[in-house]
């Protein structure tokens, strides 16, 4: 294979630009062309597509976001949109393609392979942890470790004034970083979409521990049954009177910031490992980090299943905030 | 003087910790006794006050928060409620009070000043740097940077994905940090509180600069007399189509966090002075920094003041974010 | 078990008041009481032990260092000073230990278990990453970001002047920290003890990069065969004249610092579960991570064995920074 | 003037980055063009001279070093050299000058003014804050507030082990940042080269504070008269039996880093209010900040005074650490 294309598509990661420093740096060193495809699907289309060199990817490794870009594309999602985006890659003599991002983006690589016959390798990009074959994806311990710093100054001021904060986290349908948040900021709870939410629990718990504890810092995720943040604190407020009670929503803060060590050399590594696959001729694999080792799935197999969360860490949280 | 009390009230803010500290130190380096006050004016009220030592304050200098907690209180402002806090006052043998805090607070001593005769000296403690007499209060470099961070990390999402985003500040009436963190972001614009808002003009400019920058950052004070900045996208949104836009809203986070080395020395300083001029004799004097040298304004002067904005840095951000 | 005992022997680790706190409210939770030995092996001897409650543990899990200090004893190494250590054991009634360290202390806690039958378990603390049976120990990742974060600063300036820095990071004799800071700050090359350092190469290759990058990092591992950064510099700089060469030793700020995300949920997932295991019973076990998963290995396999460094990242270095 | 100049000299500093990117946009702002001037002097002398427009400053207010590159000449030092400098500005048609960095670097632009008639206006670029005129240079904030993290590091692991650290900050011949830092970390004590270094004195202070403080931490500036931090802890090593000394030199991380907020705001107004002073026919001046309003001295003045520090801090660090 002497020209592959690098593309990253869905929400933006931090450490996405670290992957595609990987998979450019890898295909030239291999002796292959690499091209940027700009703006996901939606550039494949509109034949946004240039070749990088090695110093297009310099002092990139430590930025957030992607230079490549990222936007949705509903022309992919028809039979024309998806040849003239073949079309394209096939006008640049593109080979196969290496894909940063999570389900839907898979899939979307995976449609063209099976239309197409473009071979192609994932790599996990996404804050939410939710793919699976993987012990963690590209963004996500950055996100994390965006949350729990300003949740700790959220406990600063929480403790001063003896409040309540009902925080709210992203993740989608996924509690990855609440769980694992909550975990880490020591919540007095986290209110994950995995569990089903019980708000009477919730205003018993916050009234037991009155006055035992400075603060109280109840994680809630985006994707939680009873709602966001807000919702929940304006539900359980006529239960709380004489408490103070407040909310906030980290917002999309939680997707930027440089990238944590973590995070690129996750990124680094997988970059190197499925760009060197798929220049020997692998195709329709996505790759992960199990036990510190490099992992790969068959694509069908990591969209059809999905990355579960850790009810452990519940007990964990349970038992070190409880008192 | 041989024993005066300190507190904190009102909002709290990063270097409160560091206040205390120099207060505390400062006054047993004088071989006075310092005691805290819980809770701010609270506290006074219900007693709850004790005595710190050396190294009650150690090793909190570095700590967002304040340890002496904050609290509102109706009772103080009835005349009873004012003859409880000052009857505890003197059952502790009390002479003289720090009070770190904003208008109110300050208010608030010198109330207590009016009625009890009790001396007092103030020290400007706000993230909303809208106190008279100072180039700056203790919290506001810890929140701009604070502000600052967090909208760096919006601007790589917004730039990856190519959005406009509403990013709403706080500062309650003033727009001191909206003003500054838009010129250390790059900000598009700034709305703030001390300048009408033109939507018109924020649409119009918009579309102008569409396709020519990335992404776009609007800061939005939350005191703007348009609204907040989930309000402000609402109402600019279809006029705007077509356009991806989001608001975030930064919250409590900003009154948090580690203070900055500006923030510890300032708070430094001003506590040394403020407590050797309140043994010696002093009262009703707040205490600020102009120009790296301590400055000390009578409290009527401080209260009946309100700090400025700097319209110039408006025409700052217009010139660099100007294309 | 009824009673048990904590302690921090070793270089500090940041995460290591995460497990403390970890051991203590779960050791409450199941309501056994929990003793603090003060300064590892040494405070054991001279008797520096005092129970701990829930709130002697709260507001530490984000902090940086031990609560509990820790400090080498040779009188330790001696049967009397471990005669008088079990019998300060005996005097509080702590029926079985829990040891946050490295090998040296799991070491020490096995003599003592060998000798006087003292239950234990240990949780491996330490920045070195060192131990066997964990993907990570507790300290590494945070110790990681800040040389990461320390590094990308010298970068900045690296660039600036297009110089050539040695860049010196702990490890003892392991090279993990610079194996992985070198993938994340994409280091022109890292040496580290598991490799012969060739000095003649590292000269061809800095002669073959010049120009060609604005500025070159060699990290350098304590531990290296060559020696640290300083000695390097001096041994190659006759060979590179006209180039601008400088040193940086990153020195003791790697063990400090507020524990990152990933480092306070392994410290707290293990110490619930070795505090856990040892009061049903378990002893001579030492916790670790493999995969997400909680991992137990027995003491002696830990202590006999040692982590080994993954060469496959020297590849990816050279891969992504070859140019 | 419809044509100028922009270079960086001397060592670099936080915020030179967000100077240049506001000298481009206030000279295409008015309708000039700027040119900017690589690697300092040395690049004037070899001419690596080329237009900036308005995108090649995005993306760069918040990053660390400086894309125009610094370097020393002593080329420029001759007659000739400074005739191919002054030849190359002409050849561009570069009217005027702005230039970012520090004392020596103003001189030389003043004798390319005297010798050539250029005009030129100085902007306070370095970490050192040595510069007169001003309350703070560009990069200084930063720089400080690296250094505090890097001591609070420190402080932790010193604090677990109960050590004396010395800690070498830099400054060159100045000790703002040892003495601002020194107030920000607690410093049990700073030393100053603007101070005559008593070792008796220090050896006596760390024997009377032994026990009563967990860690000591003493400030060494660069360039203070005992040397620095290893110099001074040899020195008094021997007299300090017993005790655990450890030395650390932070080193060029100082230099690095994302510019603060303060230095973004400090470098956007200065570049403002220089770029429009330079393009109405202003020269030979020199800006700052005092009391938060621009202030501009004659370059002479600028260059003849030197910046001095507040002795009163000396006291401050006394109170507040005596114990």
């Amino acid at each position: 294979m002497k020209r592959i294309g690098v593309f990253t598509s869905g929400g933006d990661a931090p450490g996405m630009n670290a992957a595609i420093r990987a998979v450019v740096r890898t295909g030239i060193f291999h002796e292959a062309e690499v091209y940027g495809i700009y703006n996901g699907f939606s550039g494949m289309i509109e034949n946004e597509i240039r070749q990088l060199q090695f110093s297009d990817v310099g002092n990139i490794l430590q930025r957030g976001g992607t230079i490549l870009g990222s936007a949705r594309s509903n022309e992919f999602r028809t039979p024309e949109g998806r040849k003239k985006a073949y079309s394209n890659l096939a006008s640049h003599g593109i080979e196969g393609l290496v894909v940063i991002g999570g389900d839907g983006s898979f899939t979307g690589a995976k449609i063209l392979n099976d239309e197409f016959g473009v071979p192609f390798v994932g790599l996990p990009g996404t804050i939410d942890n939710d793919l699976y074959g993987t012990d963690a994806t590209i963004g996500y311990d950055t996100a994390l470790n965006t949350v729990v710093e300003a949740v700790d100054k959220i406990r600063d001021t929480a403790s001063s004034h003896h409040r309540i904060f009902f925080v709210e986290v992203m993740g989608r349908n996924s509690g990855f970083i609440g769980l694992d948040a909550g975990v880490a900021v020591g919540a007095e709870m986290t209110l994950i979409p995995e569990e089903v939410t019980n708000l009477d629990d919730l205003v018993y718990y916050l009234k037991r521990i009155r006055g035992k504890k400075k603060s109280s810092i109840i994680l809630v995720s985006e994707g939680d049954d009873e709602g966001g943040a807000i919702d929940i604190m304006n539900k359980v407020k006529p239960q709380l009177e004489g408490f103070d009670i407040r909310a906030s929503v980290l917002g999309h803060m939680q997707r930027g910031g440089n990238p944590s060590a973590a995070d690129r050399i996750l990124a680094s590594r997988l970059g190197v490992a499925a760009t060197e696959t798929l220049i020997k001729g692998g195709t329709n694999l996505a790759f992960g980090i199990i036990g510190n080792n490099v992992n790969i799935v068959g694509i069908e197999e990591a969209i059809s299943n999905k990355e579960v969360i850790d009810r452990e860490k519940l007990r964990v949280i349970e038992i070190l905030s409880r008192c």
